[in-house]
């Protein structure tokens, strides 16, 4: 698999993770409907790679461009919808699927945000834009107060996953190793943190 | 007419109608002043247009380089303020003017995404975008659920009233004709929808 | 110094201004740690230049591509959360910080517009969103209605600001001097619709 693919697979599998964050948040935040529960898993999944790319200048942004993007958002809010009795098994879905597109959404957007000609300073932060932005768009239209604000470590971990990723790159790291390098640390401390 | 025309002039009646909803909204959520009750709707009128165009890097925005944009919305929202006892004889001023700006808007914001060069694809969702982003603005900031996630139909007729728009075009309809089917099926979905 | 340095120097004010005064805020809205309060300082004080630049498609903005601002930011939240104490004795620490950071935005911005190529009409509008925007981010972060719906006069002493930068600097008025005039009178506007 090119790195190029790699990074299409792992953005595609955030987009997937937040989308099912963002409608099994919705479900537990107001009584929604199945057309609310899809809206806030597609703002939740496609929000910050969204904000990274018009920080980027780079419009229209990919998720409006690459249908796969709205197609694989659309499907996880519908697994989080239909799934949710067989997810409330797992111990704690939202914070493992929140985790997990934070996780993924530091490595790909620092990454999307260097191939696009940013510096590395410029790419940490975009890397973590990308992966704080959904969450937060998620909280505001919820009416929380956003994860980033209360939750402890929220934005340090996905500034950690973004360093290393950038730092590694520059290195000459391998792109998957790297990548769960990077992703790894992001979700240690993001569950250590909590 | 010329289809542009048109276009412009749908447009800026589509302003009216959100800033009328906009400042409609703001009277009744909180004890805003005549300051506040023009800037929900200018926010309202301005906000969802603006996102269309950040998102297809068409910048400024359109409603920041041409006055009309901020004059008829500012003269919408001073409607709405010292009109207030008038208009409350209407049944529902709030949502008749809400699907007003959601019908104009997701026809007219397809139709400028298309003219800015966007695939068919992206048109029909930046056209919804132009139709939902203004609302969702006003219900952020007046601290609501917004009605995207908690309405039922309400983004589905704005995408419903973009495809149209976009497949109309495409095969060969004409302007005006094509602009009432679209916004009227929208319109009618929603208040359907309710 | 020259006028692009006066420019840079009262813009790092204004972003210490915002910093402190979305930390203070945070520190009294919600129980947040350490990272909450520099997280919401970082956006109080860079988010209305980055909305500025977003929509003058100057991109990436700013404040993502000169480690300064960012730099700032912290050091004024930083400043916020360890010096509360001695900050509390004055009169209206929030009050003054917030007032400080819209003179100077609503001028800095509508001068950096300018810049970019912005017309006089845009050029104001923009210096108002710059003023406006990182408050407005900030009380939705933390969930009250925006002080520019509630609090009387916001949004128009950061367009009158603006017009006089922008008047001014077209009947060749100085840099400083005119820097003062426009932002004193932003300021006492702003003091006195209390």
């Amino acid at each position: 698999m090119s790195p190029g693919q790699l990074l299409a697979v792992l953005e595609l599998v955030g987009v997937f993770a937040f989308a099912l964050d963002g409608a099994l948040t919705a479900m537990r935040a107001a009584h929604l409907d199945l057309f609310g529960v899809v809206a806030l898993g597609v703002v939740t999944a496609l929000g910050g790679g969204a904000l990274r790319d018009v920080l980027l200048g780079s419009l229209p942004p990919a998720s409006f461009s690459d249908w796969r993007y709205l197609f694989v958002a659309t499907c996880g809010a519908l697994v989080a919808f239909w799934g949710h009795p067989l997810l409330r098994r797992l111990s704690r879905p939202i914070l493992l699927s929140d985790t997990a597109g934070l996780s993924l959404f530091c490595v790909t957007g620092s990454a999307i945000a260097l191939e696009a000609g940013a510096g590395p300073g410029q790419a940490v932060l975009l890397g973590a834009v990308s992966a704080i932005g959904g969450g937060t768009l998620r909280d505001v239209l919820v009416r929380r107060v956003p994860t980033v604000l209360t939750g402890g470590l929220y934005a340090v971990p996905a500034l950690l996953g973004a360093t290393i990723a950038v730092a590694g790159g520059r290195l000459g790291a391998d792109g998957l190793p790297l990548a769960l390098a990077a992703g790894g640390s992001c979700a240690a401390l993001r569950l250590l943190g909590l």
